[in-house]
């Protein structure tokens, strides 16, 4: 009755009830895979079936004596040496391997100390676990994610004793953009929900957290430029907004764990409550020659709407430290710029009557350049490349239209532009059973390009928009099936196969369980560490 | 972006920002209701503008001097002063009605107490909130979906005062099996998590909790006339089982909010983990006439099957409290039976060679007799009718399949048996958004058949299955989806209507979330006491 016959869980179902069968109790149902296996799968490993322990109590890291020391190392080293020692391992303490014991982990960066992870931060690194055990980065960013690859090798032997087995790993991100974008806008997310799925980003090696901050449904940004921006346009200005002060929270944890904040202030579309505080901004819609009590995407057409956006923009890039901030401008309908007389006069006087692509391209070319003179760098969703629109050479594009992103990939490349890919990973698109193998299976690479546009797709974003989630539903259906995508942008394209990574996802998915993320199961099946009070 | 044009996902949101545009910020995007609205929506309400004040902090219940004094009605009191004192409003306490305060609600119970809540249990009652309060019932059960219906409707004025509206309810449910079904054995619910979701069906007014408590994949049930079943065939014999006290436990929480707990012990199919620590109870597989390793459903053709089914539902008799228990009897495959050469030697001795559905009958008429002498009544999944098992007048049978459900309830009721649907309420079933409004619309009765065949139907049942839910994501993914069940249960048929009840749902979602059940929202939106943190 769990099932229907007809029904692809239960075939599921079926396959779990035979695996049990054929691998006995108590194993998973999920298939083997070797303890201490890590997510997402580094580019080489070279692994030993010789152990060695780890003394996870009085465990540290140290620099060697010719290592740059670096404040974002120095912090990693107090989380990860808590993490290991909270690893939920019993660790009697027996050293019952004719090897050393490993209690120290010497780390090693030869390039210079870096405080902002940027799209050109290098997160390479090389770990060795044994006699001699080393992790050697040119970067603190490579340090970052070597210190997590090495928190996941521990295991519990059967005799309770904490252990790694002898491994030499070189690793590298497939990918410079591996992100993950989260909606504040269609409902608010509280910052301590922020900052625990920025946690399990670092978890799964992401570094980008692509922030859709504001949207037509609310305005929960706290602008000091325009404060009635929040006041009339959040859900709630006593308790659903991100004051400045929430906002460097949030951008400072980030940091410390090599991830990237990108707002998104996506216009002229989608600001319904922008024009809420900011009275003038939005067009007025007409219904037979009248205003119709309506409003539409930003206007275009007057000075007033870039004073405003110049400002706002002025605001947000002494604020947010990415070199890039998300301009949006996707999805603008045109009806109401059609019903606006005003903006049919304007658009005579300007030799583009009816030609409304037109008008977009004249108001994003402006919020382009203005973002430019301000120095930012941007990111833009693929109609503003759609509708021709002349953008830096430094642009991002991000593909998310599902219907032939194959193509947009192509054409976008063709034209020059470095892209991300998001079109096959909308988290918030549900059905039953394992999805994830779905996300994992798409290859960003899979379109009809030259070597040249390959090498233009710079990474991807698993995207959960906020129409059905909030903080309390929100972590349980990002993970693990972000986690999907994480190992797709980060390891190697041969790394592929969907019953290869099935029971390391479970263990991994088991890993973020014990760690304190609600990370939903994969299918029947528990965990050693399993999720007894989600209070 | 949120939304993809070609989705059905994209006119929702479009819908949600044209509702902001006319209802105007800070209405919620999901239409408007009366505040202090009830869920599911009592039998008849009638309602004035009039408004009294709610001295939430001092507030009490009292019987009247001619009411009977039950335990059951004790302790609900308690709870529901608690819960109504923490209800979250301020309560500047100042009476600027020009009515009388309620400081008391008077309570009478007309009818004998009753300890323990059964399908045949009175669940009406008359509830006046006015001058003269009384909520009036004739059981103590009725009492108890009073109670919660009075809680619902006190409200916070613009002035922060508690009030509620003057109010004469008549009310009882339209069916008198409300169930919910929680699957244990896929993965392991924690003890807290039944409990918590047991409150948040007492907030729904469903009353039967079907507890699906093991199955294939695990036996969590500890047994102590067979402890081998859950040292061999749970997931961890350690933490993830049902030791006799936790199994009290529950049933004596289910008890005091009138929900009775129902367990279900399917077989003979499903069993797989039965048969770790009962060798000899499921069927030896054959392949090329030699014993494969694999073993199948429980072996109808030996005694011994029948010794333990009578010996372990004796024990399951002494300790769940509820008439009926739940036999299973679906999915039973006969691959393995036509394997096995004993059996096949055996049905020839019986003359049934070759008809497996006969071999399946002649093992549930034998499960259903020792039951029915044990003492329970049961319920079976609907293919033990359909393979034409003779069941006992007051058997229950519960429609699953869902591919024509108004077929099988028309057929079963036809036989003349009690019926209780299923079929359009497999939460398990995710779609992206709103598909509690599925759901919601589905009409039990909507079946070829007489009057008397219609009432036969005497409920319907919610069914989570468990392959992809455990503690970190249940109570969000049951809540408020089964809340739409729950009405359609409950409330008259004629209250049906989507967009009527799309406010009302999430009134009672945020009500939910306030008093800490994580019910997840419906679509953009925000709660007054919005869920700040999860943990």
């Amino acid at each position: 009755m769990g099932c229907r016959d007809f029904f692809a869980v239960c075939l599921l179902l079926v396959g779990a009830v035979h695996a049990t069968g054929k691998l006995g109790y108590p194993a998973p149902l999920l298939g083997e895979t070797s303890p201490g296996s890590v997510w997402p799968q580094p580019h080489t490993v070279t692994a030993s079936p010789q152990l060695y322990t780890i003394d996870i109590q009085a465990f540290r890291f140290e620099y060697l004596q010719t290592s740059q020391r670096c404040h974002v190392a120095d912090e990693a080293f107090k989380r990860y040496q808590l993490l290991i020692s909270r690893s939920g391992i019993k660790a009697k303490f027996h050293d019952k391997y004719s090897t050393s014991v490993i209690s120290v982990l010497p780390v090693m960066i030869t390039g210079p100390c870096e405080d902002m992870p940027s799209l050109d931060m290098k997160e390479g690194y090389i770990l060795d676990v044994g006699s001699n055990p080393l992790l050697n980065a040119s970067s603190v960013w490579g340090v970052l994610r070597g210190l997590e690859t090495f928190s996941q090798m521990i295991w519990e032997d059967p005799s309770g004793q904490a252990v790694a087995n002898k491994t030499h790993i070189i690793d590298e991100p497939r990918y410079a953009h591996r992100g993950l974008l989260l909606d504040t806008a269609r409902h608010f997310l509280p910052v301590n929900v922020i900052l625990e799925n920025l946690e399990a980003m670092a978890y799964n090696k992401f570094n980008v957290f692509h922030w859709h901050i504001v949207d037509a449904q609310s305005f929960p940004y706290v602008s000091t430029v325009y404060p009635n921006l929040h006041l009339k346009g959040s859900y709630s200005s006593l308790n659903l907004v991100y004051t400045p002060e929430m906002i460097a929270q949030v951008i400072e944890f980030a940091r410390l764990r090599g991830i990237r904040v990108v707002p998104e202030f996506d216009t002229p579309g989608h600001t319904y409550s922008w024009g809420l505080g900011q009275p003038g901004l939005l067009t007025t819609c007409y219904t037979g020659g009248k205003p119709n009590g309506d409003v539409g995407p930003i206007n275009p057409t007057v000075n007033s709407s870039y004073t405003f956006i110049k400002n706002l923009f002025t605001e947000v890039r002494g604020q947010f430290k990415d070199k890039y901030i998300h301009l949006g401008g996707d999805e603008v309908p045109f009806d109401c710029w059609k019903s606006n007389p005003n903006i049919t006069t304007w658009m005579a006087a300007h030799n583009m009557s009816g030609d409304y692509a037109k008008l977009e391209q004249v108001y994003i070319q402006q919020v382009i350049d203005i973002t430019g003179a301000i120095g930012f760098s941007y990111i833009v969703w693929q109609e503003v490349i759609d509708n021709g629109v002349k953008a830096k050479d430094d642009t991002v594009v991000e593909v998310w239209i599902n219907n032939h992103p194959e193509v947009e990939m192509a054409k976008v490349t063709a034209l020059g532009y470095r892209t991300i890919l998001a079109a096959p990973w909308y988290l918030e698109e549900l059905t039953v059973g394992e999805d994830w193998k779905k996300y994992y299976s798409y290859e960003p690479t899979n379109f009809n390009g030259t070597a040249q546009q390959k090498a233009l797709v710079i990474g991807g974003e698993a995207c959960l928009w906020g129409e059905y989630v909030d903080a309390t539903n929100i972590s349980p259906r990002l993970w693990p099936r972000a986690s999907a995508v994480a190992e797709r942008l980060w390891s190697p394209e041969t790394v592929n196969d969907v019953d290869a990574a099935t029971p390391r996802l479970h263990q991994h998915r088991c890993r973020m369980v014990q760690r304190g993320i609600p990370a939903e199961p994969l299918h029947p099946s528990y965990c050693v560490f399993d999720w007894m009070n989600r209070k």
